[in-house]
């Protein structure tokens, strides 16, 4: 299968990286391995001179260095990260823009102050109704420069787990992941967590910025509005059993009893259910499912299958509690987001050796 | 432009990760941004159980535990690695494999116990003419199922600078970068830093591996033996001005002074010159040359740029004490090997605001 790829797609793909499956075997990935997508250029941040400013519809709008953060409440979440345009290169016609296939996701330690108590204290206007959060990354997009900013609803922004993050796994943030500050909002798409955070402000009408009014939105056409990303549809995926060809990525596996494991996740509520196929998503058997890494990351599932020799297409597929699933074929959208459709993994199991 | 990329090279390009170039700023690459190149799995490893092995032709084999080797002599470096197949996808017609632009660079600070030393304690035999270093990372490539393994001459392997690095950037090696330790040869491009190492094995005959005897060679067709690929040749980069356009790439910058920044290496010689064009490589104008970072790292280098508007394509050329320099145009091979040619970055100065 050849791609119409551009060029500028591809420097985009080497930039960005996605979480190489083998690496679903650790529960919380390791800085590195974890997807990363940046639309614009990493800055660079002395965090000397670095100041969160809290204001917008607020009574007594605050601004706070990195260590006055560090010393308020503290709290430490695993969360599971999805890109929304994870899957887009397996959509036909294909948006231009980051290409990946099926991978762009982590589930990382995230430590930080929660968000609500701050916004208490800067006290919100009786008129507020959405919270911006503007990043320090600057680009054109759409043929419209602007800092990288998102909102959420008052709803969202409250919620206990919604973090300001300082360090992830233990460590000080990257500064690919947002040093000195990001935004974690658990169970949305990863376009929520804004990295690199220099302002919050609190706003009496609907943010209308880029990356929320035009950009992030399920469309069929240019033209179209659309529906809006918000949560993380249901997925898994499997660490691909056997060895790979380089660079043919197909598997090869030796018969007998193979371990097929994996992650699976969804924004929408708990994974309640991880079944297997090994005929392309013909017939399915339902594998044993692990408790979330946390309430808010991935859950471990794996599934003993007996391996004859031949070749296959292994699949798996997500359930969540709201029991929405994953398609077999992707629902194409004109950018090309939230294609949850089932990983397909081809493997070859060898005859046994003569 | 459009390229004829394989789903299967797109899965690479999302496994592997280039350095963000804005990421040139930093003179120690942080973890998760260096450039990462795996041909096969990345091995999950217990570090309880996983030993060295020093054997073949020597007088007494050893068998190290991670403890064992960090009780030994430590040495910090910093070293630029480059992958020998850097700017395989700038080629045409391009060999199917990682497609790599013209950023897969990082410098770290690798930590570990110099060979030598290890070496001499097992005692080489007379006969002794190669040192071979196997990973734990299986896989097939060219239709043969191998250990990731390379080979360097004695004089190579017997360099006070050969490390064997359990640590980078002062932390514990990361899964990805050969957990729990691995080669590092400064000078030599990546393919020769076997990550994961498990034996290191001294020899009589010049190694045969696939690894070593038919990847990694300089073609002009599939049936020619070829050059063997060694030291890194001289390449600078430079941080792309202004503010990027997503997913277009294009960059944007205001008129006036503007500083032009960059690093440059080499592994046959220190960097002595760095040259840059801002007419496409019509006319060129020595850039400001830093110190390296070490002996075995980058050197940063920069040019303040007064920048009318207009649309500009900037390049830079390295230049090493050997009196290697960086062609305008690449130089064509089968594989896609070292190809250094000048980086070309499209900047329009814009007009000044009305």
């Amino acid at each position: 299968m050849s791609l119409d790829i551009t060029l500028e797609e591809l420097q985009l793909a080497a930039r960005n990286h996605a979480l190489p499956l083998e690496a679903l075997r650790h529960p919380v990935t390791p800085v590195g391995l974890h997807y990363l997508l940046t639309h614009f250029d990493i800055p660079l941040v002395d965090p000397r001179s670095w100041r969160l400013q809290i204001g917008g519809n607020v009574e007594r709008p605050l601004t706070l260095g990195l260590e006055e953060l560090k010393e308020r409440p503290a709290r430490t979440l695993a969360v599971t990260l999805e890109c929304a345009g994870n899957g887009r290169a397996l959509l036909s016609p294909r948006a231009n823009s980051q290409p990946w296939v099926l991978e762009a996701v982590g589930t990382a330690e995230w430590t930080g102050t929660p968000l609500a108590p701050l916004l208490e204290e800067a006290g919100l206007g009786s008129g507020a109704l959405e919270i911006v959060f503007t990043g320090l990354d600057r680009g054109i997009q759409g043929e419209i420069e602007h800092l990288y900013e998102r909102s959420l609803p008052l709803s969202e922004a409250l919620r206990d787990e919604v973090l300001l993050a300082y360090a992830v796994n233990g460590q000080d943030l990257p500064p690919q992941h947002g040093f000195p500050l990001r935004l974690v909002v658990p169970g949305w798409y990863g376009m929520t967590n804004v990295k690199w955070l220099q302002t919050i402000t609190a706003v009496d009408e609907p943010f209308r910025g880029f990356q929320q009014d035009v950009g992030y939105h399920l469309r069929q056409s240019a033209e179209e509005q659309g529906r809006a990303v918000t949560r993380i549809l249901p997925r898994s995926l499997m660490v691909p059993p056997g060895i790979p060809d380089f660079p043919a990525r197909t598997r090869f596996a030796e018969p007998g009893s193979l371990l097929l494991e994996g992650r699976a996740w969804s924004g929408g509520g708990p994974v309640v259910k991880v079944e297997v196929s090994v005929d392309g998503g013909g017939s399915w058997t339902e594998a044993v499912l692990g408790e979330g890494v946390s309430e808010f990351a991935w859950h471990g599932w794996s599934y003993e299958w007996e391996a004859h020799p031949g070749e296959y297409e292994l699949c798996c597929r997500a359930t969540d509690s709201e029991g929405k699933t994953q398609p077999l074929t992707p629902e194409w959208n004109y950018d090309g987001f939230c294609n949850n459709a089932v990983q397909r993994v081809r493997v070859v199991v060898r005859s046994p050796s003569a």
